[in-house]
């Protein structure tokens, strides 16, 4: 009851792109990873928001994610992402994509970390770890996302989420 | 079911050490904390041990934490340390304290980051989130540390947990 399951990294390879197009990839000793990872289902816990995905994850650089996102939002997802400031002007950061596609970002402007990586789906699933959404954490790092649908778990998440929310500036 | 509750930082102020002692904090005008806070109630959690703590943590520089952790060993706790190089020859690491003591520390020497901040206590309760066992973590930054009962998400992470400690040398 509560706890969904557990997605480990690092990844041995980053997933292949080809393989959302039809027919999925032709190359030959193609280096990307073809059959499910720790990110591709990570990626479809994200993509199964109908209606809000509230993040608050204190890097996000990795491009494979952030499409996820910016595809949500323009189906129409109401997106809010809580992140740290000395992490969104590094390089790669992808804050300004989400900015330039109209998602609302707030940062914390302190010199203490906004240091949380967790994002809560339609209010129902809580995903929770040590994971930033970076490349290196993927297929560099050992990390760990746990996924959780306890809902008053998810309360008190959405709770602190919302009075970030309160607090930061854009 | 399967989730006990979920600590959230900053704490507003350090505990005080006198509430350790017989009559506890006697100084005027004491600017640590003598009531509850997220740090005391993860000591406690920590301190609940009787048989076994298993401990996957980036950095560990607090040493309200590490005390409790010593105080574990040298009552006959059995416990197991990983963390990462990149962090315990930082200023303040607790490592060498621990190894001093007999407590046995293997660490992740590759480039990338042993990212994980979880403890297994008695097999029995999950410690689990953003949260870095480190003095700027507990009065400075926003992290969280859920406390989980649930026992096929505590095999996962023990598993995970043994095979990083069969992976990683001393
Ligand atoms: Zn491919
Ligand atoms: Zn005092």
């Amino acid at each position: 009851g509560g706890v969904v399951e557990t997605l480990f990294f690092p990844d041995a390879k980053l997933p292949c792109r080809n393989m959302k197009k039809p027919g999925g990839c032709r190359r030959k000793n193609c280096e990307y990873a073809h059959e499910p990872t720790s990110l591709t289902r990570f990626l479809d816990y994200l993509g199964s928001a109908t209606r809000t995905l509230d993040i608050c994850v204190f890097t996000i650089t990795n491009d494979d994610i952030s499409d996820v996102v910016l595809n949500l939002h323009q189906k129409g997802v109401k997106v809010r992402i809580i992140t740290d400031n000395d992490q969104s002007s590094t390089q790669g950061s992808d804050i300004a994509k989400f900015r330039a596609a109209g998602i609302p970002v707030r940062q914390d402007h302190s010199p203490a970390h906004m240091h949380h990586k967790f994002a809560i789906i339609d209010g129902r699933l809580l995903l929770n770890g040590s994971f930033n959404w970076t490349r290196q954490a993927v297929t560099g790092n050992n990390e760990n996302v746990t996924v959780l649908s306890d809902l008053a778990l998810i309360q008190a998440f959405q709770a602190q989420f919302n009075k970030l929310w309160s607090m930061f500036n854009t």
